[in-house]
């Protein structure tokens, strides 16, 4: 084991895996500990309150491991749960939800914003206020695509039902005047290519992870804790048997997962 | 109150209504209690320890309500955590696989039998070794249908998507020789009518909740514990919070849910 601290990530299930595949892209010398809550996946369509009691026991954990910073790579838990993970652990926080609505508001021209997430995320509000809250003058359509995540892990995501679902999920955003869609889930990258063919080529897709890698970046090099070199540990934790987790995930991080171990939690 | 014992009804969440919906057709005057585990849904991608840890805690809710029988109104709770539910409570369990099978197997002629149901349900193999137990000499074929779960809650049982996801799933079947389907997960009772558009009218589809709601009959009458008439309660918990049980509710039950109370498990 290395003396280096590592980046502490979550999710509830393997969705924020695309969130740790853009983090290993983007600051490939970092340690990794990775909590999957898949004894109680998914987040998208349960209450604030449970969503939030969940976050707050996974990163306790993490902070228990000395993690020097923790990604909240859900974006239904950074909808709802932020502001209590915030205020509960001393360590910075990087959620979904800033970073991706940052990136949005500045790639934008026409200043019409396309969301489209979880149950939960989209009835939090949670994209719409933070682009509100960096241009009042935005005008922002959401919409919630609860099939997206079962048909990711089904693995079905360009064939004719992934092509139909998506046609009838973004039907709201045709017409719309929109130029820029934020994949408000962290499942939603794998549909990038049939969401083109469906929107065309002219939509800005902005793909919440890789936004939220990039600010990891920066906040770690402000702290003077981004490192450099040396080898590196990948960790993997999950709340229910590791099976389905070893072989679903490798399509979710591009690399290969060769050991997880189970945790109780709480 | 009036003073009749209830039945004990529980499901990972709305599916086990479809369930309910024939206990109350089948068994109009009982007073029922239905947990849903809104909190830790769905059952059937999880591993058959933590559905058994499940199971094994709402049991005991509803066993501290003096119920004075327990249906396991979800086919992976009853297809893992069967044996362990019957040795702990001391009150008659009814399971959604031993009356499927006992159908299933009385109405081939073929020999050749089809199931359909969860990840949890397929991998367990409990149908094919409860039909294997009634009659050594039958084939049987299963297929794991994963999307159905989450596109019935979304309201697609008979549109494009649901048709086509059901040839898919349903191609194992084609040509298989199977005269008879078990229905075997509480939401699937929805798709009827798609399934017999895929399948052809001359395949029995058996209904799990439909054959557990006549054994429970049975049962009570041969307890003594039938209730012929009064006044009836139906009451309704779950372990998230209720909006979502209460939205989606009705079209499972087919009938309204006027009221939905919260309990923590454990």
């Amino acid at each position: 084991m290395n003396k280096k601290k590592s980046i502490g990530i979550f999710d509830s299930g393997i969705g924020g895996l695309t969130v740790l595949h853009s983090i290993i892209s983007t600051l490939p010398h970092e340690n990794t500990i990775y909590v999957g809550d898949t004894a109680r996946v998914p987040y998208g369509t349960k209450s604030a309150r449970m969503v939030t009691q969940y976050a707050l026991e996974i990163g306790k954990f993490l902070s228990d491991q000395q993690v020097k910073a923790l990604v909240v790579a859900c974006n239904t838990a950074s909808a709802v749960a932020l502001p209590k993970l915030k205020g509960v652990f001393n360590i910075p926080v990087i959620d979904m939800i800033g970073p991706a609505a940052r990136k949005a508001a500045h790639s934008s021209i026409s200043g019409n914003i396309g969301i489209i997430g979880t149950e939960g995320t989209i009835r939090s509000g949670a994209y719409e206020r933070s682009l509100k809250e960096i241009n009042p003058d935005l005008s922002v359509v959401s919409s919630k695509c609860p099939l997206f995540v079962p048909l990711a892990e089904e693995g079905w995501v360009d064939n004719d039902i992934a092509h139909l679902t998506a046609t009838c999920y973004l039907e709201p955003f045709i017409d719309s005047g929109i130029d820029t869609l934020i994949l408000g889930c962290t499942h939603y990258p794998l549909f990038k290519e049939t969401i083109r063919k469906v929107m065309g080529d002219h939509i800005t897709l902005v793909d919440s992870g890789e936004e939220a890698a990039c600010e990891l970046k920066e906040l770690l090099e402000e702290m003077g804790e981004k490192e450099e070199g040396g080898t590196i540990e990948r960790r993997y934790f999950v709340t229910d048997t590791p099976e389905r987790f070893l072989k679903l995930g490798q399509r979710f991080l591009g690399e290969e997962i060769d050991q997880v171990s189970h945790i109780d939690i709480p």
